[in-house]
Order: C-alpha cells, then structure tokens, then sequence
C-alpha cells in the first residue's frame, strides 16, 4: 500500500521558471521529481499547494507525493538536500494522512511582498525585492488594506487562467492584509483562504499606485465592485513575492 | 586645479573577481573607472581603500578619485548608479580634501563574517553567510576573539602577499573582535588598523575550528607567537565577508 509524504520546501526563485513543470523552463517541481526518482528508483509525481510564477520565492512551500515502499525519512532529507541546487531546500519532510492532498487540503495561504525603499538600492535587496524610488504613503497603503480584507469578488485583481487550468471561484476570503516599515522600507502581508492568478502581484501594484498618489485608498471598494481587471492596477515584479506559508486542518 | 571625490560603494561581489582590476577579470574598480570615463569624458584612476578578493562583499567600501574640472555632484550620483550594474551601488560622493586618499589615509576598517548555522541552509543565505553543519561552541569563540584584542604580530593569519604587493608590516592593532547571535546564526566582526592579506578569512576559518573543538581557545596566544601560518587554521569562504566601513580621521 502507498505512503503519503509531505515535504517543506524553501526556494530562491530567481533563476527559476517558476514551481510548475513546463516545456523549456527549469522549474521548483522538475527538479525535486527528478531528484526524488533518483533517489527512490520510482516515477514521482509531486503536488505543489499552487504554482508559484517565474522569479518567485518561497519560504513555505508545501507539497506531497506517494511513494510505494517504506522511506527513511532522515535519510531522504539529507539525500534530497545533497543532490538539489543550494537555491533549493527541503525544510522538512513528514508522513502524512492519506487523504493529505497539498493543494486541495489547504485552507489558507500567506504570501509576503518586499518593498526596498532607500534612495539607492541595497545590492543584496535586488532580486528580493521592488526597489521603488517615489516617496510612498504607507497610511494610505494601510487604509487601502483595510478594504481588502474580508470576503469579495477579487477579478478586478485576477489575470486569466493559463491554457488548461480551470476557471477558479473568483469568491475569495482575505484574512489579513498588512504593511509593515522593515530597515529596507517595507513589506505587506496577505493570507487569504485562496489567491487567483497573480492576485497578490496585481494587488501590490495597486496599493503601489495608491502609495504614491496617483489612486485613492478609498478607490479599492470601487475596484472591487468592477470585477474588471483592466481598472486595477498593473502587478508589480515577481521578485519581490514570498509564499511563506500554507495552512492545512490540525489533523492532515 | 584637480579636485579629490571619495566615493562610498557598496557591492554584491558573487559575480566578481574581486576588487582590484587584474586580467581576465571582472572587477569592480574596473566597472567603476569605466563608468566614470564614460560620464567624465576623462582618464580616470579610482583608488579604493584597499582589495576585496573574489567573491567577498561591501557593504562601505571606500574609493577616491582627482578629477580636473567641477563635477555636478547629484547629477554623477544619478548617472553613475544608472550606467552600473545593480550589483555595485554608489552609497554616496563627495567632495573631499586634496590630501585625501582612501588606502593611505585610512585609520581602521570594520570587517563583517556571517555564519548561517542551520541545520538546513537558508537559500537566501547562501551567496551572503558560510553554511556551518556542525554545532559551534559560541562561548569558545568569544574567547578565543579575547585574545586577538590589542597589538600583535598577525603573521600566522596572513597569506603571502601577491606578486608585486610590498610585504606589509604583520603588526596590527585589533581594535574589536566579537561575535553575536543572529537570526541565522552568527556573525564575527573585526576593526583593526589595517588587516593582513586575508586575515580576517584565516582568522574565521580557525575559529571555526575552535568552536568545533578540534583546537582550543587558549591556543590563539599560541599562534600568534609563532608568526607561522601553517599553524593556524584554513581560510573560511569568500561568501561570508563583507568589508562593512573605513574610518579616517575626522578631518578628511
């Protein structure tokens, strides 16, 4: 009978096609499948909780896989992190329920955006985060927050579907939206029981605009109420976007 | 009249052969000199505070250059830091003393060695921080850092100079050594008035290996008595160092 195992996965996603296997790109995804098939001398396929774009990072990272044999977990997770690129690692691995499935068990993720505000980029921000060189007004960003949160219609801040993915529920409950000054300038924090495709990079190039007076805060219930994407702003770089975690039931 | 700038300059050195132009290399005085020329329509020979090796970082480097006409300051800073690549960011530029000159002139220098001392490396660390397995006995470490404190011959942590280097006098005054504990481990710092040909990288590397137990604290008056370098330890990584700042004198 087959083993469900979940990993924990941290990535620097920048020399990277994004999570999901794609024809001519090097992804998150490809590259743990092959390793674990070296290593467990099986085809594995690996479930991710969601893609993640291309030059996007993440922390937290979760996905499973099923496996027909007993595995040495110790040993796979020093095997894994021995034979992936060092912009790759696992943080954890577990045996996990049957019915665990990494995508449709979760029920909430949190994703983090970076902002470098100082007047000159910090070098060893660069691929981290958006460097913006316009004076931001956080307490408008912050106001502007406060509208997202809550249950809305979010398709004024959701890009079409790529080819063959499923048209999703553009029904969807923000749990937080913050901003925080960090020593770099800022970042925002969003956990949502679901994000669209490239809602969190459409919403941060929104509160960008807002920031820097070119929207009201107050515009955002009125975006909302559009469902039209083309009245939103335009999505900020993929560089500065953390996936820091996925939240699933207490007993998967 | 010629006029004297000092630069600040700070850089993620990954990509680079170091500071000091050399051939078939790419350094970053030269990035510099040749972004100067194009801008200044001039010769320029930019004089750093010293050498950085392949690899390390800067957080303050420090640089100077003469320059025959009037320079519209806010306006080199922008074109400057336009032409460069994101990698080398000009901090600042000023115009300074005739006298001045960044190596000469120089009364200390802070150097910054980061250890990520997780069992499983961060990925975002790993171009910044040298990735320790082992477990370290930090309390060792700080002893051992008690006794590079003050005047001493550092030749047991000096490589041989390169061809064409005037050998330097070994006698250095080590003005702070500690080490804190970070989010990601550690980090040594080091303020001397002047450091030896990689130094600060034989000093880490035997450290290390005090905190791991194959030499011990009361050692480093040993070492430094035998003026030998093939007693002390192996040099750590580039990748962790950073040149953090260059005192001069107040006046300067």
């Amino acid at each position: 009978m087959s083993q469900n195992y979940k990993l924990e996965i941290a990535y620097d996603g920048t020399n990277y096609g994004g999570w999901q296997v794609q024809p001519n790109v090097l992804s998150i995804q490809s590259v743990l499948e092959n390793a674990l098939q070296t290593i467990l001398r099986q085809e594995i396929s690996l479930i991710g909780s969601g893609r993640t774009d291309a030059g996007v990072h993440a922390i937290g990272q979760i996905a499973h896989f099923r496996y027909s044999n007993e595995i040495d977990i110790p040993r796979l997770f020093y095997s894994l992190n021995t034979l992936i690129p060092e912009e790759i690692r696992i943080r954890g691995i577990e045996c996990t329920s049957d019915s665990f499935h990494a995508q449709h068990s979760a029920i909430s993720k949190c994703y983090r955006y970076h902002l470098s505000l100082n007047t000159v980029q910090d070098p060893f921000r660069r691929l981290y985060s958006w460097h913006i060189r316009k004076k931001l007004n956080l307490a408008a960003i912050e106001e502007a927050c406060s509208y997202l949160l809550g249950i809305h219609d979010f398709t004024c801040f959701a890009n079409e579907a790529d080819q063959g993915t499923a048209a999703r529920d553009p029904i969807r409950n923000m749990l937080q939206a913050t901003i925080r000054q960090d020593e770099h300038g800022a970042y925002l924090e969003f956990s949502a029981d679901g994000f669209l495709y490239k809602m969190v990079r459409n919403i941060v190039g929104t509160l960008v605009e807002i920031g820097s007076g070119s929207r009201l805060a107050v515009d955002i219930p009125y975006l909302l109420a559009s469902k039209d994407r083309t009245k939103a702003g335009q999505a900020a770089p993929a560089h500065g976007l953390f996936l820091m975690s996925v939240q699933y039931p207490e007993a998967s």
